[in-house]
């Protein structure tokens, strides 16, 4: 596997299919994510959007999203995470954030948040963050929809966290085996 | 006092004119303000951008920005709320929000979340807030920077609530007088 953090026209088809493919995600929410691949594509690093892309045997087989978020010093948000059903076991949610997470310690370090639900649903993506050092940071009741709050997560990462403990290929020390990854097409929000 | 809804292309530099004369915000802040008035100018309703510009005797002299949060049934962020000093003792910030409010409500009510931060200087801020029936719902350490929380307030805004509280030229009953307003020059943040 290698990731890949520049984009190309054809990403847009490449996203939408990946978070199709999870059956997790509405119409609605495909649109925006192929609209932050529109942002990055016209607007570079200026759009403020940030991809990494997962790739195996040539396939690109999930993604994450991420940037800065405006008018904060060294805050980001990880808009976007998502895994073609079938290869969710293989850690490759945990291996697109732990380089989401090196990449945040290249720009100088900061903290990491991701938005979830509170739903039952979304339990092994709660399970997930905190298996990955995330801590919930907060919780605002029927956020989504009543009965579905938002779930902040977050995470400090630092350049010398980064440097000692996320050697490529060695993602996440501590994190437990495959098994609660099984459903990690985690959503995330604009 | 009047208010005015739609957007008009001389917006943007009456915008950035309001947001840089309250002398409250970085330039970035106020390239970002401008940026919402081009989206809204550029997308219309689509951009998810709705405005309302307070006018007294043909200028404007205030405007809230807010939009129904994507992805979410009924949850609005209040994104930027600016008056021209001078404007702040006359309950300017007050008939802003109470309009935010209204439209919000008739466009079938939810919850809206204004961020603002945590410093001292911005303790008017909250105390507005929470005047206006306002609950703090989350608070994120060093969000904006070392030192600086974001803090995240929410009120929720019903059909019969505002039909029954805020008749135009009424707003907010039980807010205190003006004299807390005189820093309504709150920050928000896309």
């Amino acid at each position: 596997m290698h990731f890949r953090h520049d984009l190309v026209p054809d990403d847009r088809d490449r996203v939408r299919a990946i978070v199709e493919s999870t059956g997790f995600f509405s119409e609605e929410e495909a649109d925006v994510a192929v609209e932050l691949v529109d942002e990055r594509l016209a607007k570079g690093a200026a759009s403020g959007y940030e991809f990494v892309l997962a790739e195996v045997d040539g396939e690109t087989v999930g993604y994450a999203c991420f940037g800065r978020v405006p008018l904060t010093q060294s805050s980001f948000d990880l808009y976007w995470l998502a895994v073609r059903p079938g290869k969710q076991r293989g850690g490759l949610g945990r291996a697109l954030v732990g380089e989401v997470e090196r990449t945040v310690a290249s720009l100088g370090g900061g903290r990491i948040y991701a938005d979830t639900s509170g739903r039952r649903q979304y339990a092994p993506t709660r399970t997930f963050y905190t298996a990955m050092g995330y801590a919930q940071a907060a919780r605002l009741p029927d956020f989504f929809a009543p009965g579905d709050d938002k779930v902040v997560f977050a995470k400090e990462v630092t350049v010398q966290q980064s440097l000692g403990q996320m050697a490529p290929g060695d993602c996440c020390p501590g994190a437990p085996t495959d098994s609660y990854v099984q459903d990690d097409r985690i959503r995330f929000f604009k």
